[in-house]
């Protein structure tokens, strides 16, 4: 019988302790895909309490919270702190076997020294054991960062952001303090299916990259003036949340049109929209080829998140806005326009480093042999199968990811795990992921799968997986 | 070494024995999804053979009989009773590691007491002591319900079915006998694909409604009048089977034109689909919103079983009929039509308690993250992802149905298992779902990836799942 | 901690020891798919090196290579066969958990008796020592076959094919040799696609039959005699390669119709699809109802590979051709066709055996159901779900479609592995599968999930599943 969440947690065999203890633990955390608001740690933020920091914005627990029949008043309406708190508490015991109860208590242990199994009689302790410790120095936005040993964060940012506190931060923060690097994320300069909304973006994006933009060209051009600006700010990284996949034929002639269609229909105010379902899908391939090719020419990765079905209780969305926990996994095929749609890329040689990230688990073997078609020297890995995301990060979708992985690839190269949090809080899913790496390469070694012999360059690969691969591969 | 089926069967630690033995298995059943004929129940049926009570209409026992090469005629043909009998002991050994070993070797045990292992060497001697046996008391229809502890059923029922065995057997059942309820299952009012048999159920039901159906407006206050007729005998769950999920726009004047071809088609004695497909998913979105309505304004629990391709097998659907083991997994992509069906609930306030049963694996995760867009207290887990079904009704389903569960949603509210089944003889299928979620648990416990402390907490859920979760969720 | 690799590989308990070492072990091997140079076969060829032998064209190998970064030079380029193995050496580290990494080293042992880990250090010695033997007596392409006890070997040949290798092997072949039998693989007679590169193909055929092809019926006339040649040779199988099923209606004068506007865009030199997309798929309906017909009157067995993205990657395929490891999973939703497809040759009492191999493990539990759905006496198991087919022919897929040919078929009429390679170093894959399998069993046995007194039966089942199913199924 091993004790709950001891120091040995997710640990089955001895190798894995040691493959753990003496490899993996010690590594610094590069979290090249999060989150956090940069505003927060230019400010180096304190928590008013333990509810703003675990409840105020975690969709993740609002869920369970729904889940366990929580009124709404409770999760994001006008209950107290520690009311909120309360019903988490009462909630948490019901989320055994879910990862928010491995998290919860992770997050206890590692942040605050509480190793105390949270639930109603205990919730009291716990929340004001919190708070208290939540006023003294090191418990801060950036306190958080040090306790974990945290060497580099990207945020993830839009291209008319100003990156103000991107700016600040690097110039003052002191020596030692991670690194804050804005992510590339352009979702609203595709977003044209709602053309009014889509007017008011490119007002913004046309003031921040201080230029006018009449027609597609114009957007490029504006686009890659704050890509360049992005650039000189450190960023490696772009990312995209895709429903699906596209990769249609067009026309510069064709995208002009659509893109007029577009301007033409936002400035009337419309918001429905204003192009048919294949004039959408060629617009979407123009502008993410368009964007691939920037991220090449300067060495960048881009991500794809893709395969979400977002915002689907739309009395939610009209009452409590987006983001706030009605999204699920999708059923989209998107294995043949993901194939044409790199390959084009390719053809011309301006395929970037690409890291994967489907939603669906189903269709972790399609990317895992997806890779394989374009990998290309001198890098190690280019294309990425990235680490279990979103409602696949917990014990068996990481597990599957690393599988999946393992089998149809090269597990060696790939650059690990990362928190896509918004909390500061959340860097014990680096942790967790660690553990269950370690777990699955001791236990092929206990069982002869894998020589004992060979272990050295396993403590080695397990070190490069942690921290290494992800710092060569992206080049900060 | 453990012995086959002992009483520790599937219970790998120490700790899944104690959540099983003191907890699990002293619950009653509540079997709130069966087929069970009404009539037998209140006849209390006795079985003239084994081979009538196994093999009499079991389609899983023949897909195996088939796949092992035996004759139409040992299967569904004129063989006599101890031929059956014969060639399907003579296809057990062959069916190791397929669910219908455990379930037959679970159902001798626990109905007849007879833990011979059933093949051709011991076929007469079981054969025999089990007719034996069904001549005695307790041998029948009800003996068996009182045998397995149960104390609820929910059978399946048409709107136009007139219940008179369920309303027999509520006025005569012996006290702490198991309640039988109706479930609404309106499959045939949607059934418009065949014209010729629609016109003649809705003569069945505009009959049994004592009204006349003449328009959609008729057949929507014709089955109103029958939903309210099944709440007054205690109906509080509907069922529904589906290819997939429909929710197309549409106007009431396009249903009731599309609703106007039909009956013309069906007058005319037409047997081909008389619309098109668009109207066909048209009026299937219109009708299921309206039973929805009917659902939550009476506070029921609607089902969803989806995705199976039925009766694919022409020449024996011909020769013996539908549900005869031609059925398999489907592969449609449901996801969005899903939402938008719930969605739409949702924003009138008219989205009942609800259970989703994908035949496909695929949509296991699918599901577990579907069913959060929908939560809503005061009840907890009104949306819920149902029991492994049909073909995900074994050990590797069941588990993989209870660990997607667990990491998307919350476990602890899960309403559990039913047989789903047309036998007397299914209820040990609880027995082994009780088995496997200890077994489940107690390895969580035993590595430490719960907390040992809260194995009181964990032994109640343990009995919530098995029982009081369905309890209280269907308020029956 | 076992040590790798050693007699007790994969094995976990004593009871998979003992099934392994006392039934599987000792069983021949029917390699009854694969993908040999029937030539070299005939020829006895000798290796000039083991870099020609090993990376002369397993594309496994080419994409672990390329996924390291090392340059295409050393793949598939010009580097001599000592850098080019070097290179393979300097991977193979980096391959750990990948299936390359245990069958590189069971070759390694059970081929040339080196039980040396291949890495950096020990390149050069493993080099020459392997070059070295496949200098010596009996390290030739048969002798490879005699040392894994090969019994018979089924190639993959298309209609226009001579046969010649095959004629000149059976008419001189030493007693005891393995036999090689054709395959019927007719996926260039459907290629339309491409109508100048199909009327070549026409030619070649035409010639080879001995008869003129000016419509399909000339076509299927042409098919039907090469076809029965096939059977003068032994042929029992035949091969699909597909991407998706077909199950359209057509017309006989339809077919005719789009084949003449094949035969006329060919006769033009035209290389773009000459029909539309309708009709290509009622093309390839019709000519595989044809072709299952055949197989059927001959009592073959039709096999169905599909589902694969092929040649992804347009600029390699423009540089090295096809076929070099730019092939992925596809995410086709086939269910509905194969269904119909099957359906259609079932209602004409024309199916054939049938082994359906899908690429996607998404679809085993489908195909786990779907070939329930057609199996027939006597044949048993007549519909078969074969083996885990290229990324899924590694321990997890391997055991996922036992798994779910387990739960959802019979397990006991599985007509086994296969290795679908071009390498004579392929056969350790049997040993592969024979103690995934039996490690398996053994692990049930010893959870008491099979009965321990029913061992004997189970280690028949264990030599059934190894060789004597295929045996029988096939009637060599």
């Amino acid at each position: 019988m091993k004790t709950f969440l001891d120091k040995d947690f997710l640990l089955n065999t001895k190798t894995a302790e040691r493959l753990y203890h003496e490899h993996a633990s010690k590594m610094p955390i590069i979290d090249y895909h999060c989150h956090l608001d940069p505003k927060m740690v230019a400010d180096d933020y304190r928590f008013k309490s333990i509810t703003e920091l675990w409840l105020g914005g975690d969709h993740y627990k609002w869920r369970a919270l729904r889940s366990n029949g929580i009124d709404e008043h409770y999760i994001t309406g006008n209950a107290s702190d520690w009311e909120k708190f309360e019903k988490w508490a009462e909630t948490m015991p019901y989320c055994m076997r879910n990862p928010l109860y491995h998290w919860t208590h992770l997050e206890l242990r590692t942040a605050f020294g509480i190793d105390k199994i949270l639930k109603p009689e205990t919730a009291r302790a716990i929340y004001d054991e919190c708070n208290e410790k939540l006023q003294q120095p090191g418990f801060t936005a950036r306190g958080f960062m040090r306790r974990y040993n945290v060497e580099l964060v990207c945020t993830t940012d839009d291209p008319a952001d100003t990156l103000e506190h991107h700016l600040h931060y690097a110039s003052e923060a002191e020596g030692g303090a991670a690194r804050m690097l804005p992510t590339w994320r352009p979702d609203k300069a595709m977003a044209i299916e709602n053309p009014k909304a889509y007017a008011d973006y490119l007002g913004r994006l046309s003031k921040a990259a201080d230029t006018s933009i009449s027609d597609y060209k114009g957007l490029v051009d504006a686009l890659q003036k704050r890509h360049d600006y992005f650039a000189t700010l450190g960023c490696r990284l772009s990312d995209h949340g895709l429903s699906e996949f596209y990769a249609e034929d067009y026309t510069d002639s064709e995208i002009e049109r659509i893109f007029g269609t577009v301007l033409a229909a936002g400035a009337r105010g419309e918001t429905a929209m204003p192009v048919s379902l294949d004039d959408m899908k060629k617009f979407k391939t123009a502008i993410l080829l368009d964007l691939a090719r920037m991220d090449a020419r300067d060495g960048w990765t881009q991500q794809f998140h893709y395969g979400v079905i977002r915002n689907s209780n739309t009395r939610m969305m009209q009452s409590i806005g987006p983001d706030t926990g009605f999204d699920s996994i999708g059923e989209w095929n998107c294995a043949e326009a993901m194939a044409r749609f790199f390959d084009r890329l390719e053809m011309e040689d301006m395929l970037p480093r690409t890291i994967l990230y489907p939603i669906n688990p189903n269709a972790f073997y399609m990317i895992g042999t997806m890779i394989g078609n374009f990998q290309k020297g001198p890098v190690k890995g280019k294309i990425q199968f990235g680490s279990g995301w979103w409602f696949n990060d917990q014990k068996y979708g990481i597990e599957e990811q690393l599988n999946a992985l393992s089998m149809l690839g090269l597990l060696s190269r790939f650059v690990g795990m990362l928190t896509d949090s918004r909390s500061f809080l959340s860097y014990p899913r680096h942790e967790y992921f660690r553990r269950l790496l370690c777990d699955m390469l001791g236990k092929d070694i206990e069982r002869g799968e894998l020589p004992e012999s060979e272990l050295p360059f396993i403590g080695q690969m397990v070190e490069d997986i942690c921290y290494n691969n992800a710092k060569n591969y992206f080049q900060f």
